[in-house]
């Protein structure tokens, strides 16, 4: 039996967690549950896996689960600390990291020093503090687990293989709703359509980043700190079919290729099984492959998508740049998604906060913050500037 | 430095092999040929890498390489007595099994019992007998490395994960140069418009094998053998562009493919190598996946292709009937190549021969040779009332 925490089981990512639970009881049990605001969910999940540790991430949120009379709401945690908390109970054996944003840095860290497996969803621990993370994990001997369908993709591709196997990696992108439009044609694109992706059903951040390819972005700078390559190894190849999840080609020219049905149950339950590989009644490829019959590929358009450039220029320049790349994201996609900016003005503000920005070493988490802090208020400023000039 | 005997040297595997060792000469030492008629290239391949052993398929080729003047040649072997010589000399690390036909089965048996790696280029070795080359295999704790293509893009694609985990096979095939046409279509085919293979450059025999499908329906067998798996786990889909050289489907659903540019020196390599894998200036799939943009499926056509249903005939019913299938297969090839039958008649003779077969034990290599031969007779016989009716 396999006892599992899930930080974010109430979001896309941690409801799918549950579900492979669900389908294996003889060999998975949730001990821990973390939540962001939705305290009506998260009640409902207490009482049906009675995990012994919660968290919410604020204290009206575990005010409400109060009120709604399940046991035990009364001792769940708050903030980073409830996090924490969850991420490092003795009983815990793999953590599966699913929660948004910046938040889960610290139970992630914390989760390792106490020796526990990562399953890691959340693409933003990487991407701020992939040094700090991987040297942490190597030095306790933990495995990260790569849940994101690109990199547990290659994690399949390379099931063991030395990276030293690798000439490079090929992260496949869906290419989002926007695919093949010339920058002149998004400045007008609504929140309303950007939401509405082609091939997978995720969060609203996540789906924004997906239609800027910031996404694919933070997954190349994320791809560098799980397996080790520099940024020029790492290609992005636009497959809008989303069929082929990644590829990773060998030193001899041989080239390694997952394929799978668009199902985030698929790579959380290859974390949670790792190193074994449990049987699922998913479907076969068939239908996809014979039903189109084809799979496309193209090269991305970084003209119409800068944020893919941006995320190169970040990994290669400075490590305190993917910080800066990430908060300055959050901010403009939170202003795009409330309707006061447009979509091309997401790559301005984060473009900005990087020129801005004045290189500083990230060697521990209170750095990692300091930046974080200070690119969130450079980006709000500018969001604002973007806005009076509308 | 790891010592290679080759089988069939001056054929097209045979010389890719040749070329695969001159790029590795730190590495990898020829110390045993044998070719079959070619006595000119031969004489060559010794003069350029001195082997120890050598043998050819008669007499008369060896006179011939006799006179060539090449230092030694009056002490190479014939006939398969000369194929098991080279195979099992006592430096022979490797042995790669590129004969064409069935002469190689003995050598490689012998190999096996003298504990060589065997890298098989041969589909015969394994369709005839599979069940004892297998057997003896895990016996003597031999490894057999597949150097067709698909074959070791499935090995690549599982890299040491077990059997168990696999759900199924999925062979790619090119459709030759007949894809697409109807069974209407192809009555009066020539074998020089059979002979233009789209993607690959390989000998006339599987050429022939690839325009009808049957060198599809043989590796469905050949993968049987080698991956213990069922005829009802293995499915063939056609793939024009021949990219993606074969997938595997795990247990829950996840695909793992191998791709690669068409070149054989990437799969001899892989073999020679194994479990390293050496680096190469093969390049990468870029051009091929940039340049079309596209990599198309489709199932297979069994009415126009009548020999994959054949083969997956033979490998349901009876353990000899593989035995047959391919001796009528090889006696069809050989008179369409003449001229002296239609490309249909190919598939009408190995049917007629296969219900016409009663089963028999294969046990032994002498009974897999008594079917052989009468399947042969057989299948000639067939042909002259086929050119008769003509």
């Amino acid at each position: 039996m396999k006892n599992i925490a899930i930080l974010g089981s109430t979001g896309s990512i941690g409801q799918s967690a549950l579900a492979v639970a669900d389908a294996h009881p003889d060999r998975l049990s949730i001990v821990g549950l973390a939540a962001g605001e939705n305290a009506e969910l998260l009640a409902e999940q207490i009482a049906r896996y009675q995990p012994k540790t919660v968290a919410m991430a604020s204290g009206a949120a575990i005010d409400r689960l109060c009120r709604s009379g399940v046991p035990g709401a009364a001792r769940a945690g708050s903030g980073r600390d409830g996090l924490v908390a969850v991420a490092t109970a003795p009983d815990v054996d793999l953590v599966l990291c699913a929660s948004s944003g910046t938040e889960g840095l610290e139970a992630v860290l914390a989760a390792i020093e106490h020796r526990k497996t990562i399953a890691l969803a959340n693409k933003e621990v990487l991407v701020m503090a992939g040094g700090i993370v991987t040297e942490a994990a190597r030095r306790h001997g933990v495995m990260i687990l790569p849940v994101d369908s690109e990199h547990n993709a290659i994690h399949q591709c390379l099931h063991g293989r030395d990276t030293s196997e690798i000439r490079r990696l090929i992260l496949t992108a869906s290419g989002g709703p926007f695919r093949g439009r010339p920058a002149s044609a998004l400045v007008d694109v609504t929140a309303e359509e950007a939401l509405r992706h082609p091939t997978w059903r995720m969060g609203r951040k996540i789906t924004i980043d997906s239609a800027t390819l910031m996404n694919k972005g933070l997954e190349v700078i994320e791809a560098h700190w799980l397996f080790g390559v520099r940024a020029d190894q790492i290609d992005v190849v636009i497959h809008p079919q989303s069929v082929v999840h990644s590829m990773v080609e060998l030193t001899d020219g041989s080239t390694i290729a997952q394929l799978g049905v668009t199902d985030m149950r698929l790579p959380i339950q290859y974390a949670f099984a790792y190193p074994e590989r449990w049987a699922t009644r998913l479907p076969s490829l068939d239908f996809d492959i014979v039903r189109t019959g084809r799979l496309d590929f193209d090269m991305p358009d970084t003209s119409a998508f800068p944020c893919l450039r941006l995320a190169y220029r970040a990994l290669d320049a400075d490590r305190s740049l993917p910080v800066v790349l990430n908060a300055a994201n959050e901010v403009a996609v939170a202003r795009f998604l409330e309707g006061s900016i447009g979509f091309p003005s997401i790559a301005e503000i984060i473009e900005r906060a990087m020129d801005a920005h004045v290189p500083a070493e990230v060697a521990s988490i209170a750095s990692v913050r300091a930046v974080d802090d200070w690119a969130r208020e450079y980006s709000r400023e500018a969001a604002r500037g973007v806005q009076l000039k509308a």
